[in-house]
């Protein structure tokens, strides 16, 4: 952290500075400058301090110098890690595709879209059963119920399957059916449900928040890598700006800066990111390119009849069509899907 | 809800459309225009239908043509709500500024802060004991011990308590303890802690989500009146922007929108709304002068000892000036504080 | 500037970005720590080095650590600067109340407005001969014929007019005109036309673009401070952010921010800041008792004919009312109105 | 555009509405619902009375529900425009790269630039002459001096140029040196410079402002088509969002959008739109995958040594090694470079 005093600071006010920091067992170091004087803080976390400097007499500023994450860091960890779901590898050079729909409703549903999306070359089988929703009017799914239907699906066709919990207390009972547990973009900063799954041995999907920086959604990874679960896999899936025409606005240069920054594994939804489902295919192949690890697709047997998000959703005719475009685009790019 | 079609719409899409709502039990409406044919929908809550009928050929949009939250709506409760918290009425003609640390961190701290704001003039205590942070390196807050020493500072010195409660797990407990029960910026749509606020029958102080619109904050108050607890009060403390010298936009526009659409009070936390201690009482009076029904206003003893949030807390003494310039501004407004 | 090297940098690249500050004439100091080596920057405007420098092998980033503005910065220029537009003066303890409609549409209309709003107590009158229009379809002002109406209605008044310049041709002729000369939002970062105003004599009101930082503002006040026109009144009118309720969102903690980085005054527009008429007159409180130099208003005779902003315009009636509920509140803030 | 009434609006306040809607030669058409009455306003370009119906008593929302567009409108002109720059074609299944530095340095620095991104492959190039530059302490760009060595670099490599005009007045002399003559970011609603440019008969590079939305970006297109000129090329090239690590968020999924809404060609900038080198191959991989038409990159003989954009711009071997990804790319895509 570096700390800037104010440029009429009197020299006393640079002191009381630097003794503070000591007192709190870092090292400061006086940079005078020709406008104003800069305080360097030497130590491990010296970001805790900030708060607290700010409000001292005379300081301007105080800026960090390192980034506050470690477990998920590459700078300490160089290797890209590779998280596995069953018998599905995500990380550099395998490529998934999780398709199903946005929510379970019926088994006939769940089975017609399970078959479609497995057909189509999908890899893993997505549904919800316990749903969050802007409305309190809207349908929220249908709890265990859902999670039997994706388990009977899973036994019947051999797809891993990926869906949402929503509360902490919920945990056990999601993760006693799901291969892979996602945390949704609302939770990106629900700290006791980060650390709840953090506490499961299962594979974590983790979405970013609608408004969440990078840092906040690789410090929220850090809440669940720290419970001592290393298996993160992030989902990029759009953020939230004044751009009205799209629900969210994908966000894919976020893909090779997660890659930058951290070495966990990072997929794309473009269902979400767009909100329409002819933006799906376009988005699908640039995520491929952009160098994600995969994606997140939602499909429904008959969009029109969906009790949620079937504008976003493509229906299995318009999936196999995209699954076909995407395999000589994923073979240019050296990726493997599966 | 009105459907617009594409201008190359033929009439077997229309009537595929009409039929589609007539199945689900609405009536359409056909509107013929010059560029296209757009369709009415008449019924109760006929936005449900709009995923569903985006997935219909030949369909440009869908326009929803009320709002989606009726019991915090003011359209169907003319009158202002005024919510009682122990002694203290949140609502016009009242005024309400509740003080007090960000967390709790000792016995020392809170009764020389809660002192103090009694002090000064301040009509209610706040103060976390479970506090929600971006990083899981920074201080958590003292849990149960903390709503203990809340409790004890309340019998002494008569101020009713606000804290936060950031997990269904936990809102017995802190329930138990707190006479305001405070639902987070960052749990704004956790729709499960909401719906177990509005179990209880003890006040809830509902932040806005810092990308929440005005509309799904209200959706959120939605859930937990629906719960069958009316008592719910607004907390506007800004929302995240690409400004970056502020550590959020304070929405002051958002207070007169809140009166406008709904019956429920309002209050204004400037501390979080703007990250510095200086703008804290320019923008209090700003509150009090757009026509919010309280304040919300981090108070440290020592604000450079402070473990969280010292950047934005004022001391006892700085707090106690802004009370002396509020006074005279609220009865300028006609407005009555305690 | 601080340049913080990546953790694994080797000494030879360390050694290469250390000589390239020095070739550059700066003074490098190396700053060893923990997990990575920083270097100080020394000398005059080391920003300029920034891109150059994050080209270089083992750079991670480079912090600039002063303000990149002076002519209009407070810590270079302590008092706060008072501009004079005719006999009228912008900065404390003086309030302006700047009056008028959107655009000038008829000598009718003009004279109805400006009557209208000098009964009331309105200091300066303002009209839009010049408007940029989102559509090329929409009503885009009188010109010339604007501006003589302008000057007739002060002539017959008294009352100083301000209106907007849109393109660097048409600044000798609306300064011929305008007694304070505007430039729109949109127009916050047209660095020829900030150039172009900045040779001119007369004071200049510069609107925040809608997406401008506090800081980029501040830096296109430099532009025309750095003509030789040191007259620069700044306009806070709502920045562009994720909320559609609002046209715009007010950051009225920009009136703060600027007061404490800035010494030029500084007014709020909460027309443009709200986009609908019933909100003008709260966030008009709101403005002076966040500390703001003035308003500018949009005031119609009649709203429900107005060619642009009709939805944000205030009756003569209702502008009345929003007059004269101001007074007290200035008198208590120890402003004076004029 | 459809006017909803609030809940309780008697019958005369409809009735005043309609009459209002008549009296300026549209149809109004009432629709009864269970909650509110709505009134459809059926005619030409009825958004015009949006301002106005909004200031009537008993008026709700009034929500548009056509496009503001019309020459650039798909709906219009359902087949893809292809835009010519002298030998070279903007719009499928052409795809061009222009490619260059941000601002022409010297006559040596733009030959090795020019010379280098030739013999990679690009197919027009860039190079600034007039620079926008947030501080006015930064370098500027050449002048005219900076055109003349842009066409001297034309003529010795038959390479198109493009390059920035920054105002009204220096239109002609810019245009008479571009081959496709570009109006930046900042200037996307300078309507003035539209009108402008669109009075020459040189194709326009149009750059969507960093707040502007795709609508609001497709009206400044209309502006300029609405002067005669057809040959507008769009350029997404990133937004401004919350997000800090990427110097703006680059909006890949407007791609599709325009492609949807606009007969229009559009390219992308991953330059501007992460701000990092490094991010610039995947961001260009990702978007000629997702449709666009084309590239815009920034290329300089040696980064660190730039007068401006350093830290984003690609050296020649990577630039090379970029090209030399995107062929096979472009195969599979079925595209076709130049």
């Amino acid at each position: 952290m570096l700390i800037l005093m104010k440029a009429d600071a009197p020299p006393d006010q640079v002191n009381a500075v630097m003794e503070k920091v000591r007192e709190h067992g870092f090292r400061p170091l006086e940079l005078p400058g020709q406008e104003r004087t800069a305080i360097g803080v030497l130590g491990s976390n010296p970001i805790q301090l900030r708060d607290l400097v700010l409000s001292l007499p005379g300081v301007a500023d105080a800026v960090p110098v390192s980034k506050p994450f470690k477990l998920v860091s590459r700078e300490f960890h160089p290797q890209s890690s590779v998280v596995t779901v069953r018998d599905r590898s995500f990380g550099p050079p395998h490529f998934q595709v999780i398709a199903g729909p946005c929510s379970v409703e019926s088994e006939a549903q769940l089975m017609a879209a399970a078959e479609a999306v497995k057909a189509a070359g999908a890899t893993l089988l997505r549904g919800g059963a316990f749903k969050p929703r802007t409305s309190p009017y809207s349908f929220r799914g249908l709890g265990e119920a859902g999670l039997e239907l994706l388990a009977k699906a899973r036994d019947a066709l051999g797809l891993p399957i990926v869906t949402e919990v929503l509360t902490t207390e919920e945990v056990p009972l999601v993760a006693g059916y799901a291969d892979l547990l996602q945390v949704g973009a609302r939770n990106c900063q629900n700290f006791g449900l980060l650390e709840a799954v953090g506490r499961t041995r299962k594979p974590i999907l983790l979405k970013r928040g609608m408004s969440n920086t990078i840092e906040e959604w690789l410090l929220s990874a850090e809440y669940i890598v720290g419970q001592g679960n290393d298996d993160v896999i992030l989902c990029e899936r759009g953020i939230r700006t004044f751009e009205g025409f799209t629900r969210n606005t994908l966000d894919l240069g976020a893909v090779p800066v997660v890659k930058e920054l951290s070495h966990l594994p990072v997929i794309v939804d473009p269902s979400h990111g767009s909100g329409h489902w002819w933006m799906v295919p376009p988005l699908a192949r640039a995520a491929a390119a952009v160098g994600a690890d995969g994606l997140l697709i939602e499909v429904h047997p008959a969009p029109d009849e969906a009790l949620s998000d079937g504008a976003q959703s493509l229906n299995p005719v318009k999936f196999q069509h995209l699954m076909r475009e995407l395999a000589p685009l994923l073979d240019t790019l050296g990726i493997r899907l599966g």
